[in-house]
């Protein structure tokens, strides 16, 4: 990416081994994320570029010397972030946050270097050519972002979801508050192959109204209080205007979009004088694909669906103007 | 309250019974509260002056008609806020949000007229003359708030604590943080005789650093990385600043102190790259007087010992100042 909707395909030297720890992974199947839009309208020019993409899945090639718990051959998920798995924060979980971490860039590529390859990649007993694998690779992302909205909101059979966002996370969202037991799930979004998706998903209304209107429209869904959870997936800064908008007085709300901004009210009038916690973050959790990879593989959830494209490494310039455009929902990429 | 540092005492018409739910508390102790601090440095000077306080214990000197659960004679405490402790609000324990509440702001009196006295007041066995009053009075709202602070940031035996400010909520949500078992707390303040109680109350560590200087001090503490939970009891920007400072990754601030400010960061710099919740609000739960009262009347805990200054109505206004001129920790009222 070498500035607002400038997304150039190169050749650049293959990644090689540069740790013990590290593996190379082929790359079988990638993709594009609502998250790359944002550099996408905003990422200042540079001559240089900038590598892009931090989802995929894909065949191991090469392990280093440390390397223990996957081997040349295996079929492998990766999170979108590289963790030891071992620290005191991946042993709490919070593998987004391992001391010695980070996260990919270089995804929408024919090959990677994944740094503390035990910790971070995942291995999956499947082909190449397993119909499964566009929902194991919503494991890299979608489906454990919307998964650590819906968790760390606290979704569970006794609360009410508010899900804000149409993108391939606010759908999975849907479908991990379902999941979690949630029996009114709220989705806010005003796109209606995607809405229409979410309803699939699990969602038991559709509120198309943004701002006020929007708002407006939860609360009376909801008895005038708004819901005990709000999982906000888009980043903007009005899509958080929403969430405080429609969330219960006690209630959560979780931001699993980036952030676009740093500052925002989070005063007495928005969340404190009713008791709203806000929470979420990097939702990259180990633990998560760990949870959800059996119910994939068995077919329970078919989290897959929120592709409705796939281009070759090539086409990934047209993938970005697609979803841009919401031409596209999500873009799968196959080198 | 007439305006800023503008305290007057005033004669009023005695207080009378409005809704069968009321009921009469003639007042046997009332205090000056922090919060009370900020409307007596900002609020807006005005020819009619506003009542103040919101925190009393006393006897109950006449009752409504619908009022069941306490009669003439009896001695109640009640919490900073009113609720009719049946709505859902209140049935999920929130009662500070409850559909038919408020809060109390004319306690600096003589007597308090009480709505929805049958969900608010909370009887405690003693007489006007016994000792504990003091610490009955912390129920009314610093010892709950505290508590509050400790319940919301999910404070146990495995988190590590950091309590922002000396004041008295400060100071017992030292003591709550200690109660649920904390085994590392460390205090952010400045006054020594106030730090000194805080140790007291179970703090294990004291900084009277502020700012970039206190944040450091308390990572060194800390192993490089702050505390699982924060308990802001301030309520002003710069401490909250210090709270996300001094956050672990994954960790929770929990905001008790009134916010003196609407607009915040919380975004990727601050709170979300690091997944740090934010929580906290008004903490008038009738289940925490409850949970708590025990606890006072059997003298295992003793937050009366923030109040180091007794005056009669008349010197209110003293106490206000010297409040705010750090010279009194909490001045107790006694009409």
């Amino acid at each position: 990416m070498y500035g607002p909707g400038d997304v150039r395909v190169e050749n650049v030297p293959d990644p090689t081994l540069k740790h013990p720890t590290d593996a190379l992974v082929r790359v079988v199947r990638a993709c594009v994320c609502g998250s790359d839009l944002h550099p996408y309208h905003s990422r200042p020019a540079s001559a240089e570029g900038s590598p892009m993409g931090h989802e995929f899945i894909g065949v191991v090639e090469e392990t280093g010397s440390a390397v223990s718990t996957v081997k040349t051959g295996d079929f492998v998920i990766a999170p979108f972030a590289f963790f030891d798995n071992t620290c005191d924060f991946c042993s709490e979980g919070l593998t987004t946050n391992c001391v010695h971490g980070g996260f990919f860039s270089t995804a929408q590529a024919e090959a990677v270097r994944v740094p503390r390859a035990d910790g971070t990649l995942v291995k999956a007993p499947v082909g190449e050519d397993s119909a499964l694998l566009p929902s194991l690779l919503t494991l890299s992302d979608v489906l454990i972002t919307g998964h650590h909205a819906a968790v760390t909101a606290g979704v569970n059979a006794r609360t009410t979801v508010t899900v804000i966002g149409d993108g391939a996370v606010g759908l999975l969202a849907v479908l991990a508050a379902k999941r979690l037991g949630a029996e009114q799930i709220v989705l806010m979004g005003r796109h209606k192959t995607r809405t229409d998706l979410g309803l699939e998903f699990g969602a038991t209304d559709v509120v198309a109204e943004r701002g006020e209107e929007g708002i407006a429209k939860v609360r009376e869904l909801t008895g005038g209080h708004g819901t005990h959870t709000v999982l906000e997936c888009v980043g903007h800064l009005p899509a958080y205007e929403q969430a405080y908008g429609v969330v219960r007085a006690g209630g959560v709300i979780s931001r699993v979009g980036v952030p676009q901004y740093e500052e925002a009210p989070v005063g007495p009038s928005t969340l404190w004088r009713r008791n709203v916690t806000l929470t979420g973050g990097p939702g990259a959790q180990r633990g998560y694909i760990e949870e959800l990879l059996p119910e994939v593989l068995d077919g329970r959830i078919q989290p897959g669906k929120v592709f409705d494209r796939t281009v070759g490494l090539d086409g990934v310039p047209d993938g970005y103007r697609a979803m841009d455009t919401r031409e596209a929902l999500k873009v799968l990429v196959q080198p």
